[in-house]
């Protein structure tokens, strides 16, 4: 090994000719010879060869190639050419390949006399190595993704891989190769030795720069290659170039032109309402109450060529009537009257439009949606939707949606691409007296979408934390670049709907194979900084605790725990979670023992037993808060007489509050197991801004460990 | 390959003197002619070899052996043999081996004139095979396990292996050879052939039959061994021989005599009160009070020599006063008394005892535990606890407990090892108004175990369902061998705590370092036929689902969706808790789309659009349940005003109501997402016997999957 070509810039010349070629002779699959061009161009090792027909053309070639090689017979009368003692292998000396050329013709005659000899083939000896994949493909969704994993023939079996969205910076690759299951036997493991790791991530970079300097490959396939103690080769490459157009990437939006119409649509002078109506029951009397009662305190303006009035207030008959000062309007007519009124609204002024009505895309409609599209573009107006309930933005009171009016201020914005898991997101907010800044309908996102939510989420200071549900992305590089930005900010979670694997399509290449599972999804995801949800009520758990826990200062968690048993159920949840149980000092065991009865347990757990007055719970929680080696603190609460559950709680706010007022801001998350009052006292703790769940030592950590993973992303540990 | 040695019966002689002269020598780990000895007296197939003197040997043992085989030179003057082209590999026939054998002498010959040639080895051929691990250990709570996995270097970091208790059957082993991560590999993938299954199979039988035959074999690790299409190989066998002695295991009971002891208990004719007190706070008056409120009807006697009555009853100074027919005490005095008094119960007759009282092996007094384990044996008593919180039975409303009285009838019997745990249990239930027949504090388990209560809830009529909270089994193998056979009757739901991995400890072999990890917990206990929870809370939504579910007929489940986005989540959720989406037959496909809306989705999920009124769930939901071919139905609901949520709830109830009157019973799941006004909805169709739950799309599908888990386990499907 140890071939690695530093070609300090790649020739990208030689693979632009490839490309071409292939290209006007109709070729997907680039032939072996091209693969190698295009592998030189870019300085990926393959095994170097050559023929000799002397034993000093062997050793030059030796020289050339590094030891150690093999040496092969060459001729066209010996088929089994280890039988015919024609194969040499680690051979390490120009002595030793001078005398086994001569070695090898002299036993390939014994075995056969009237063989003709071509000659000796030199080859690059990779018999020790780690065979892993390197690979690309070009995603319909993310553009030119990266690939690592475990190779050869374990690698559609284990598909213990990660990707990454080309190209990738030398700490994202060599990230990469830490991130795989099997990431320790690169290290080296049971006294075997380590593979060349920086050979491996200097090879990713490459190939990443590759795909991203030519979109048109659409899957690169480096399988197996051989990574050795010092270098690596990629041993087979395969290369398929795309014979489809470059996709249609929807427009992108400067941050400021976003900024600008969203920020007129969540802060609107005024709202016009098109299909108002004084009828209970219609979309349009629903979007009036609901604007109206939810407590808006900008103009109103109802339009509607039936009515003059509407909920007292004077109503337009066309869009062209409108006063000036209108920054969104809400729809409620028919989705075939969307596309005029929206060229009318454009031409009035009107910069925003929030589209209820269904019957687009999501219903076969797709040539109505693209007509909506087009119009919309050239009027001038974005749009929110369509099919969708409409949006809550609570700093300005605003309910433009047909649901019931929700008014829990707060600091996490929630977005749904679907209604129903908008409704769920309602009803959990109002039943958990969740606050929240914002709550958005997305629908078939025709035009705006996650990223210019994302934009406008980043700047309002209302907003702490976004919460997103998905099923798709328009356009996934531009969601991870403007993500990668906002998530070291704010928290961002996305719960990301269809994550089952599309079933097994024929994929030329074990890349675009592996590709298809929803891991390319959660590392790219991770990439982009984003905490994933695993389900809808996760998802509404963390977007209901990320905002009220503080940032942890680091890694290590200890438990308090009055039951022993939830102490055991919380640390296998920590460990489960991806949290570090820190191992407790020698002198703050001994501070916590001081507390707790002889038969307790310090270390961590925290073990207080049960039958402890409030002090002891007050005394060991204080001296968490206190400790700076201690970053977060999960509680495990055992209903008792001595302690009962709203005792507990108050205990617990009381000296949280203390140490909060002298700066000090930890998490702090809560498991309570006891009989029914244990609800009322989580209700209790959760309103003082403290995570507490009955009847679960699940959950609190689930948060908690949701919070740490956002801290460790945005390198705030 | 193909030397599987067909020893009908293992030669235990010879592995018994092997073992008895390691003993004497104080071996542990046996050295490589007696791991051989070992491999041939149990058939364990090793590589094959024998040194040939001449052509006609050389075939000879080629013969032996099996084709292909390797020639290598054997000469004290060739150190490099391949160089010297003495070695010929792949020799598949009598006329290869004979002239390779001469070509072998020639070329030594060539490379050395004056080489002294002692003879060719013929060996075996192994080049070509896949890598898996066969081995096995004395486990401490357990006894021996066997493990297959994948094997050479990726062994330890990979961790693809599982477990079993030994000895297993046939079936056993092909079922462990196809659930590694890697099975798929085994059967052979991309044009590549699979491996010799039966031939592994085979191999795991016999080393699980050694280690069975020979308790005091503590680890075995067989790793490599080389499986090929025809045959497996052991390349390398090493052995651990304990110097320990075997491990002190608890009593085992008979089931007649378990039974006895446990339905007297249950169903006292009259329950003794030790400690009995009159003043309120005391353990010992809060006992009475539950007695007495929670409605038990037979006899209650308070033993306090300081009382001659406490509430009502006529109070005993002594349990030698007290009169016949007494099958349970309940103990609330202080620790020190307890084995005394345990003494004089035995002598009178009273043959089980509750043992609330804390201050034994779990605040270190382990000397005062084991004693009372020997006096309650020695006086014929067996006890539940010590350190507990009593236990419930609501057959016979009789609260033996200090917590608060329990009445809600059901079949679900829970327990739990800790006492925490057990108030969350209990608060749970109350708030869930979950149906239970039982809830029991095992603590200590100082005797009676979850052995006991299996055996007694197996045949206790008022019992379907037992979820059991366990820190750790006293006799592993016995547990598994009660579960195998209650849980084929009635599921078993098992929160395993501490499944934390206890840490890479410092492990002779491969198996030994795999053995440590949670998954030999995971196996053995599916081995069990036990469904295991992954937390407190899933233990109490099991708890409170598996009884109400019906068996499934089959595995196909089919998603009717209100809400596209649910849908699709639904989806995900099956796949991630291995639920079978039904591929819908054309038929049925178009029987459904008579009912949807043009623009809706049959397949499945059926998604039957948003707008629609009660009738089309009805519609849909009927024709699920009328239908075979489905098994088990999935609901999503989107709260609209044209099916509210109670409406929808009333639709199901009404629909499933119909089909149960007409013997069709199939599992039905709802998730409901909507306004606050789905909690309701979603707790009349619990009442109803349909689990719901609002506001997540995991927890329905979770509990399906539970089901299904154990209805597969219990050959019910």
């Amino acid at each position: 090994m140890g071939t690695t070509k530093t070609s300090a810039d790649p020739d990208r010349a030689t693979v632009r000719r490839v490309l071409e070629q292939a290209r006007e002779d109709g070729i997907t699959a680039l032939a072996a010879p091209d693969a190698k061009r295009v592998c030189d161009a870019y300085g990926i090792p393959v095994p170097q060869e050559g023929l000799a027909g002397s034993p000093g053309e062997a050793v030059a070639l030796a020289e050339e190639i590094g030891y150690p090689v093999v040496l092969k017979v060459v001729s066209p009368d010996i088929l089994h050419k280890t039988e015919a003692g024609g194969v040499l292998v680690g051979l390490a000396s120009a002595e030793q390949v001078a005398s086994g050329y001569e070695t090898i013709v002299r036993s390939a005659r014994a075995y056969s006399a009237s063989a003709e000899i071509t000659g000796v083939q030199v080859q690059q000896m990779l018999s020790e190595g780690l065979e892993v994949l390197i690979g690309a493909v070009a995603d319909p969704t993310f553009g030119p993704v990266v690939t690592f994993g475990i190779g050869g023939i374990l690698v559609e079996v284990l598909r213990d891989a990660t990707f990454r969205l080309a190209p990738v910076s030398r700490a994202e690759a060599e990230e990469m190769i830490g991130s795989i299951r099997a990431a320790d036997l690169l290290r080296g493991v049971r006294g075997r030795p380590g593979v060349d790791r920086a050979a491996l991530a200097d090879l990713i970079q490459r190939v990443s720069e590759l795909v991203s300097d030519f979109p048109e490959i659409a899957e690169v396939d480096l399988n197996p290659v051989l990574a050795g103690v010092d270098g690596a080769v990629a041993v087979d490459a395969r290369f398929v170039v795309s014979s489809e157009k470059a996709l249609d990437r929807p427009p992108r939006y400067e941050r400021e032109a976003i900024l600008s119409v969203m920020n007129r649509m969540m802060h609107p002078r005024a709202v016009a309402v098109i299909g108002a109506s004084a009828e209970t029951g219609k979309i349009g009397n629903s979007v009036m109450r609901n604007l109206i009662d939810g407590g808006y305190r900008g103009e109103i303006y109802p339009v509607n060529p039936k009515a003059s009035e509407i909920l007292g207030k004077r109503c337009y008959s066309d869009v062209s009537e409108l006063p000036d000062g209108v920054d969104v309007a809400v729809f409620a007519i028919p989705a075939k009257f969307v596309a005029p009124t929206i060229a009318k609204l454009g031409d009035r002024g009107v910069p925003a439009a929030v589209l209820i009505p269904s019957g687009f895309a999501e219903t076969g409609e797709v040539e109505l949606q693209r007509e909506l599209v087009e119009t919309a573009r050239k009027h001038g107006v974005r749009f929110i939707g369509p099919n969708i309930y409409g949006f809550y933005y609570t700093p300005e009171q605003l309910c433009a949606t047909f649901c019931t009016p929700y008014d829990v201020k707060g600091s996490v914005a929630l977005a749904s691409q679907s209604g129903g898991i908008g409704m769920g997101i309602l009803g959990f907010s109002r039943s958990a007296n969740l606050g929240v800044s914002a709550i958005v309908g997305v629908g078939n996102k025709a035009d705006i979408d996650e990223d210019d939510l994302l934009t406008f989420f980043e700047e309002d200071e209302a907003t702490s934390c976004i919460a997103l549900h998905m099923e798709d992305l328009k356009d996934g590089r531009a969601f991870v670049e403007v993500a990668k930005r906002v998530s070291r900010r704010k928290p961002i979670v996305v719960l990301k709907a269809g994550s089952t694997p599309a079933g097994s399509r024929a994929a030329a290449s074990h890349t675009a194979a592996l590709a298809g599972d929803d891991k390319m999804y959660d590392d790219i995801l991770r990439q982009a900084g984003v905490v994933r949800a695993r389900g809808l009520r996760e998802l509404l758990e963390f977007a209901r605790c990320l905002p009220m826990l503080p940032t942890p200062a680091g890694e290590n968690v200890v438990i308090i725990t009055g039951a022993g048993g939830s102490g055991v159920l919380l640390s296998d949840a920590c460990h489960n979670n991806g949290l570090t149980l820190m191992s407790m000092p020698p002198d703050l065991d001994a501070a916590f023992r001081k507390f707790i009865p002889p038969f307790g347990a310090a270390g961590n757990p925290v073990d207080i037993t049960g039958g402890e007055p409030p002090e002891t719970y007050r005394n060991t929680i204080a001296l968490a808060l206190e400790d700076e080696r201690i970053h977060s603190i999960v509680l495990g609460y055992w209903h008792t007489i001595i302690t009962p559950p709203m005792v507990f709680a108050e205990v617990v706010s009381d000296v949280v509050g203390e140490f909060r007022a002298r700066g000090v801001h930890k998490p702090v998350v809560a498991s309570l197991a006891g009989d029914v009052e244990v609800e009322q006292a989580s209700a209790h703790l959760f309103a003082q801004g403290i995570p507490a769940y009955p009847y679960t030592t699940e959950t609190p950590v689930e948060v908690l460990a949701a919070k740490h993973r956002w801290a460790r992303m945005a390198n705030q540990l």
